[in-house]
């Protein structure tokens, strides 16, 4: 049963961390212009390493917005299916700085974690399929199907133009499904395969309510004040409960079905130990009902709030202008733009008098994803990864969002198949972001195993309607 | 009806502008340990510019703070009373310095006005009193009083170890009035006597949620938002007519009695004209309401807030730390200890649950201030500024604070006496601080005809009950 690429790529793993630290220390954060730099070296290395693995055309392409890099391998012939093998090679950005126990671009491993930012989501993801199939061509010369590698630079900030990446290069992306390695398992204990993703949109909001900061002892009493006006307006966002209270927001949703709520209840899953992993106080909450929260209800989240005096020391001041940033997840049935809306005119009606309120759209959004349960590549991942874990695996949901599923199916009809070796639990858009070590060997097996399972498969049983 | 001095002050007056330009390129930011710099570069030059002036023992002098600037000239003899003429060398942070037209510490002359950080609050009021001062001596060889100056660097952050310092050196210091060249009159075209100040308080509070902050994706729906919960709990702190909600908060308050109502209907303001000036949206209120809430009614206010993501672009993050400071106005009656108290008690049982709430007490906090009615220095203030005007000057009161007049009572057991001219609506505490250039021969013609009208006090009078 042994494996002579799989072999190879567990030799080769110190290279393989050397390599990853190479790609973490770029800052690659796509929503911060002041980061651009770091995005151009993160691409030129990775056209670098995509051509010495033997990767054809590899580059860069875009449509207005950050480049993707691209390349293609594509010798695996016409009846073969073509994969679109995604990544991002973006990140968040790494505030707070201070929060960090190392350098946020400094891959440094502590207690079997390597921690950096990006270096779960989704640099050391994508950094595992991109050297499988390296080792692939390497040992055996060819790859059991076609394959054309998308790294794109804006999954962080809402991939605004990947929509019109795919379109604009529609003829040399053309593939037979995307095969992700961004998207994140739900455990590291337990196979699972992910079948479905939430939506997201989001806004940002200004309050004014005088021409200038005020003095708090000349116009204390008779000067509004833009910070309670805010605290006022976000604290009707949600019932006490916590539940969204913005009339039509859930406008289309499909609640959770009693089937869907049986299949829940049906997954281990320990709340408490849960929430003491996070710090946050006990929620109390069933499994199947914890599950349904995060899964298959929509959210509402403040990101960001400021405003007045924050240095040291206090300032009796009165401001006047009062910031925040909201997102959304949304589910199944919700259309971003209407739940954006309904936010928006709850934001109008409740404003208090006296304030004024500006807000402005980001972007527009992404739809929540569900794949078809009989997908040919969900059936191979599933054998795969029966075949290496030992154990059937289980099909979850995840509250995240991945924009690229939404947008390849509108832009050009095919799905997404997440197949990440990141794990949930490894603070990805928060400080000390981690990547299991063990994930690396996990990972090489997993996809040499999938890469197995797909050989003579042809392309025809991806389009089971044509 | 010439007069010597004066006309020497008027004649030297781009001498006093050069002067007082050199004055506010000092930073002297008290709240913020960056600026200690500045803070000792003005100490500096007052003890020079105090020496050259001919006053003795020009010095700082400290009780575990930031050091005070003192002087003195004692030549009026046993019978005559000793001013201690105080004002503030230390200013506000300069924050938000985009928001300022012209650089905060470099003095800009436009429209009639003086631009700088400090330059009406308080460095311009009080150079105004050293210079006159000044002036007497240089012309007369002699002032009509004993004067001892006060120059204190803590006025800004609350005056924290004025008290001490009265205390320790209660004996160089000791006075039968404090005579303040801080403290703002209420408006330029209206001669007004301040007989009372507001007190204050603050404090800091910050709201913990979980460990760490936290994906919105991977744990939207079963992680509290700690952004929500400051925005629901400051919305508890007042009602939605903006009435303060913190039950106790009024304690001991001494509610506007009818008399005090109808002298305040006497006093002619213009409320819209107010309201435009601030940018604000027109309150509506009758002007002795306006007033009434501006003088004699407590406040509390938000003068910042901010937890989570604030930089450029979006963040989907669930905050899990926000942050809040809030300073309180408090009226005749309301002990700040206790207000303050009764804030965090409120907090303490609104705040929302699965949160963490501490609170930070910076500072203690000042009473609210009231002048008796004859006090023989308001009498001469009142007759110098009817002689200058040709108005007979209205008794006000200011919503803003003098921790000074509280401590002097308490400590020295001696009133407070307001004497200046920066006027209200020289945006202190804001960006664009500015000073009317016309304050300053206002401003020499009354300190002249004040010291003049002392000319013979006895400081008997300043003690009718010993």
């Amino acid at each position: 049963m042994s494996d002579a690429v799989l072999e190879r790529l567990l030799a080769d793993r110190t290279q393989f961390i050397a390599r990853l630290a190479e790609l973490v220390a770029f800052p690659s954060v796509s929503t911060d212009p002041a980061y651009a730099d770091g995005m151009a070296a993160a691409r030129h290395w990775l056209i670098a390493r995509l051509t010495t693995l033997g990767f054809q055309d590899a580059q860069e392409i875009a449509a207005g917005g950050h480049p993707a890099v691209t390349a293609r391998w594509h010798g695996a012939g016409p009846e073969a299916p073509t994969l679109l093998v995604y990544g991002h090679y973006d990140v968040q950005p790494p505030d707070p700085a201070d929060a960090w126990a190392s350098r946020p671009f400094q891959l440094t491993a502590r207690d079997g974690r390597l921690y950096a930012r990006g270096v779960s989501d989704d640099k050391g993801p994508f950094l595992l399929a991109v050297e499988t199939l390296g080792a692939f061509l390497a040992v055996e010369g060819k790859l059991p199907v076609n394959v054309t590698l998308l790294l794109e630079g804006e999954e962080e900030c809402g991939s605004a133009t990947l929509g019109a990446l795919l379109t604009k290069h529609r003829d040399s992306l053309a593939a037979d499904a995307v095969l992700s390695a961004d998207g994140a398992r739900w455990r590291a204990d337990l196979p699972t395969m992910t079948v479905g993703t939430r939506g997201n949109t989001g806004m940002e909001i200004k309050l004014r309510s005088a021409a200038k900061d005020l003095h708090s002892g000349r116009y204390g009493g008779v000067a509004p004040n833009a910070l309670h006006a805010m605290a006022r307006l976000i604290a009707t966002l949600h019932h006490a409960n916590g539940d969204i209270a913005v009339e039509g927001f859930w406008a289309g949703a499909k609640a959770a079905s009693p089937e869907q709520c049986a299949a829940l209840a049906r997954i281990p899953f320990d709340v408490a130990q849960h929430d003491t992993s996070i710090g946050i106080a006990p929620s109390h909450l069933a499994p199947a009902h914890f599950l349904e929260r995060l899964w298959l209800r929509p959210t509402l989240d403040v990101n960001g709030m400021w405003g007045g005096y924050t240095g040291a020391g206090g300032k009796t001041v009165i401001p006047a202008l009062a910031h925040a940033k909201l997102s959304m997840r949304l589910i199944p049935g919700q259309a971003p733009m209407e739940a954006r809306e309904a936010v928006a005119r709850h934001l109008r009606a409740h404003c208090p008098k006296g304030v004024e309120l500006s807000i402005n759209h980001t972007r527009d959004g992404t739809y929540a994803y569900s794949l078809p349960a009989s997908h040919p590549i969900l059936l191979a991942a599933e054998a795969a990864l029966e075949r290496t874990t030992g154990r059937k695996p289980l099909r979850v949901r995840m509250g995240a969002t991945l924009p690229l599923a939404d947008i390849a199916r509108n832009v050009a009809g095919i799905d997404t198949i997440m197949f990440s070796f990141a794990t949930a639990d490894e603070d990805f858009h928060a400080p000390n972001e981690n990547w299991r070590e063990a994930s690396t060997a996990e990972g090489f097996a997993a996809w040499v195993a999938l890469l197995r399972e797909l050989n003579g498969v042809k392309r025809t049983a991806f389009h089971p309607t044509k």
